[in-house]
């Protein structure tokens, strides 16, 4: 769990660097699918990791508006605010709690029951799916996007001889 | 790790329903961004997913071009061929294989090493970004994509009372 984080940190970082090449009126042009624009969808990220992470808690989540954090370096810094607490969280992560139940009631008033194991992984999943999205907005702005490969970034450690 | 791959293997068979409601020209139309069409995607995913899983084992990857496999029929068949193979490896999966050391040649000559637990997350990982790019491609089409959701869909069992 904390390795699948630790990438998403990485690649998330790597898109900050991207954004920071391409002019600020491409990152907020409206654009077909997902949530619509290049910083919105880095905003969604770090918004939805740490709501989830804090729906666990039971604490409330985040509720401010893409609007007040329209610009590369607002981004940069809420995901910073946030991210001590999604740390201490995923750093604390243990086998025992994957199963735990969460109950989440719908905009229609119908619940639903998720393990931690389950939310934890959407979070994961959702980042990726997005950056995904992120990928061919790069494409047509014909540039290349942040590599999503999880091989070469040293997140584990190999054990000394290879397996055979 | 299972978890992960029963959600991948889910979403797959979604967007393989998806797909049977679109024309096929415009499941091989060529698009912005990753592999370039939406079945040529879904085809990737199966190859690149067997592939790792064969590579891990020692053997002999898919070396065969998408072209001989350009329609849904044929790219449904050959995952469901490539299956069996890749699930047995999964349902065998323990703890002790993460850090097993795997060393790839890349097309420069030279070498980097991975464990395989980077690998297991890499192809996962792999599949969501792809689905990623083709939620956009649905978009244009005017089409709702697959939804990524890894809550809702039943994949674990929680615990009989919630957590607080």
């Amino acid at each position: 769990m904390k390795t699948w984080f630790r990438y998403n940190w990485i690649i998330r970082e790597q898109w900050y660097e991207w954004c920071g090449e391409v002019p600020e009126e491409e990152l907020l042009r409206r654009r077909t699918g997902g949530v619509g624009s290049i910083l919105e969808t880095l905003f969604h990220m770090a918004d939805v990791e740490w709501s989830w992470i804090r729906a666990m808690q039971g604490k409330p989540d985040f509720q401010e508006k893409f609007q007040e954090y329209a610009s590369l370096t607002k981004v940069r810094e809420l995901d910073k605010l946030f991210r001590p607490e999604v740390e201490a969280f995923v750093n604390n992560w243990e086998e025992r709690m994957e199963n735990r139940a969460f109950t989440d009631t719908r905009a229609d008033g119908t619940t639903v029951t998720d393990t931690w194991g389950e939310i934890m992984r959407h979070t994961i999943a959702h980042q990726i799916h997005h950056c995904g999205q992120l990928s061919v907005w790069a494409r047509e702005l014909g540039r290349k996007p942040v590599s999503p490969n999880v091989i070469g970034k040293g997140l584990m450690v190999p054990e000394a001889k290879e397996y055979k």
